[in-house]
């Protein structure tokens, strides 16, 4: 293996692996589309059901498309019995995005795609039931409770945070868990995505596809860095104890999470929409310390590297403010990109070819194999 | 989404994603070579415990070393409780790799990679326990039996051959098994094995990495072509019956499974060593049907479109003389491929770069969100 990281065209940063429909990342309006509509007026103007039906379906819903759409993906939520036990099987102290690979693999065992004529019911289904998988399990491992996941929830930001907290949510919480999930529905051939797209194109079904993706947004440098950035910014009590220890950690070249892009180079426009609800929530709590810190953080990065905050900056704050545990904020991008992911793999299918790249080969020369007695 | 398809660059094909000294294909020797071995030697010379070791660890064991490294995995085959559970739930209509895929996962779970320091514990593990899993869930599932996963069996193979049939196996099957576990071990940067890859570059766990290659090699362009083999070749009852039936496939312009590859042009290395095997189990078993139909399949689609089998192809009819159900052959793939899938995440972990490509855009052009009541 080379001696040196080669960054250059490593990652395959800049190539393309494919075509897609589905969005642009840094080319046009505010630097992220939807098939074509700017990601800050869907945050603003529409539900996150509308954005979901947007991806999977190709067009906006009308008032009819959008009240069948909810009522079907509500009439989805239940767990089956099979499903429930593999849950109660997974310790208190595992890591919850293995809780959510786990369930959505072991789904997959119970109500398996058979061809891809069923790929949109199992897609919604996932939508459906991944609130309910993911807080069945955290509320039976941490306090021994079996929840009923079929709540009234208008909305599966809503019913997210019904099954977590078992009481229908702030309304206010509803709206920031709408712009949340829309902002994080998305995002072009990133490594979750791309993940799911590989998966798709040996022809596996939905579940393996999403399953593997799951499993790729885990990653610290990936869907993790919103838990991490909670975890650090946490730990300051005041703007100026944070700029202290953000130097330190600049000067030992620490990874700062919850900044950067590999894409984007000036900024990323889901900062500003959700920095805006963090702010909001900030107000409803009485929050004096988390906003401030999280400010004067952004404000140091930029001055000291020009790096900016990435869309899961401001999310560890906006849903700390919510009362959602920090081990639970990149399942709930799962509840959202699963969206992203599906669409991602419809489209895939439906101009597949395997993707199967070459390797640039580092290792020895062609060697003749030593007898097991001769070898050092 | 473009109207036609594209085939050109797409797939990544012929482009480099990254680097590897594990693994060249079509490159030298007979075509394939694991470190600079051709994988003829090591699949006339060596066990499959040598081959891991090698892919894993960098070099060949010498004698202590295999010693202690078949003890080592022979010592991790037993079940948690909690993963008998899981499995238990899964009904036997499910997909083997459905269930491969859940209990790897399901092993996350119970057993967190906590750092990457314990990577090798973990990879270990997964291969002496990936037989168990799959056989405790086969026999639960169809006879109502909870086996013992803990044999004595001196290898992976017999491991799984043993805790299938619930005997020892016969001697000339391990060594079958020793060969074809050689055979399917590595392959470069194939589509599980880079599903693996990309999972690893988000910095993501051993786990969530193999899971996400068992969701790849499950489909019917990767992994799962040595079951569609056999469900092919099991309807013929003479070679010239096959041969008809081939030329009618041809006609309709069927993919033929077991055949075809996306880096090989003229032939698999892999084929003739498998197929040597497969001839000498038809002999053993005094099969008259299924090695003449499969000799005449390979015959034909050479003279009719010079496609030449690739591994998968005659692993279906050994696999078979072996009394090995159709659907547990990709698992027995997965038993073989977390060697080299792991040994790959080891080497992305170590000269890491978030693969995260660019997309070529194919949708719309910008244009305002309209409101709801307004749409079509
Ligand atoms: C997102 C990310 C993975 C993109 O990776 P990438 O495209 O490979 O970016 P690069 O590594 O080329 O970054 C360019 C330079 O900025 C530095 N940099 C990037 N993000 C940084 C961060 N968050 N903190 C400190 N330095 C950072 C890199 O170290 C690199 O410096 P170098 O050239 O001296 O090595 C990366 O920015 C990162 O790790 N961020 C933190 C994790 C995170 O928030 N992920 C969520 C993404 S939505
Ligand atoms: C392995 C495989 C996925 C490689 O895909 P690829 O690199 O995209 O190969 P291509 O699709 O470019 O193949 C070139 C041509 O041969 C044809 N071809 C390839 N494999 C074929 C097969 N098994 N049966 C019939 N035709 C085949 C393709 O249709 C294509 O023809 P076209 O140019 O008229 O469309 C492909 O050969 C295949 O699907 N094989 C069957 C599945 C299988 O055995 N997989 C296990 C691989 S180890």
């Amino acid at each position: 293996m080379a001696e040196a990281k080669q960054l250059s065209g490593a990652g395959l940063r800049g190539q393309s692996a494919g075509e897609t429909a589905l969005c642009t990342v840094g080319q046009s309006g505010s630097g992220l589309t939807y098939r074509g509509y700017d990601i800050k007026a869907l945050a603003d103007q529409v539900e996150f059901e509308e954005v979901a039906y947007l991806l999977l379906y190709g067009k906006l819903p009308n008032v009819q498309e959008l009240q069948d759409y909810k009522a079907r993906l509500k009439s989805m939520r239940g767990l089956p019995a099979a499903l429930k036990t593999v849950l109660e099987q997974i310790p208190a102290n595992a890591h919850p995005m293995d809780v959510m690979r786990t369930g959505c693999s072991m789904l997959g065992n119970l109500e398996t795609e058979a061809d891809f004529g069923q790929q949109h019911q199992h897609i919604d289904r996932m939508l459906a039931v991944f609130p309910s998988i993911i807080n069945y399990w955290y509320n039976f491992a941490h306090y021994g409770k079996r929840i009923e996941t079929e709540t009234d929830a208008d909305s599966i930001g809503e019913h997210f945070l019904w099954t977590l907290h078992g009481k229908q949510p702030d309304p206010l919480h509803v709206k920031v868990m709408h712009a949340s999930l829309i902002l994080y529905a998305e995002h072009e051939f990133n490594a979750s995505t791309f993940t799911a797209r590989v998966c798709a194109s040996t022809l596996s079904d939905i579940h393996s596809c999403i399953t593997g993706a799951i499993g790729s947004l885990r990653g610290p440098l990936h869907g993790g860095a919103n838990e991490a950035a909670m975890a650090m910014i946490s730990q300051w009590q005041t703007p100026d104890e944070a700029e202290d220890a953000i130097m330190g950690m600049l000067a030992r070249k620490d990874k700062i999470m919850g900044f950067g892009h590999a894409i984007y180079r000036d900024s990323d426009p889901r900062n500003a929409i959700i920095k805006a609800w963090s702010k909001q929530l900030s107000e409803q709590v009485g929050d004096t310390v988390l906003f401030p810190v999280s400010e004067r953080v952004e404000a140091v990065m930029w001055r000291e590297k020009k790096l900016f905050c990435n869309a899961d900056f401001f999310h560890a704050s906006a849903y700390h403010f919510m009362g959602i545990p920090t081990e639970l904020f990149t399942p709930i991008f799962v509840c959202s990109r699963v969206s992203g992911w599906a669409a991602h793999v419809i489209e895939q299918r439906a101009n597949n070819r395997i993707i199967r790249p070459s390797a640039d080969y580092t290792g020895p020369d062609e060697r003749p194999v030593p007898g097991l007695e001769d070898r050092d």
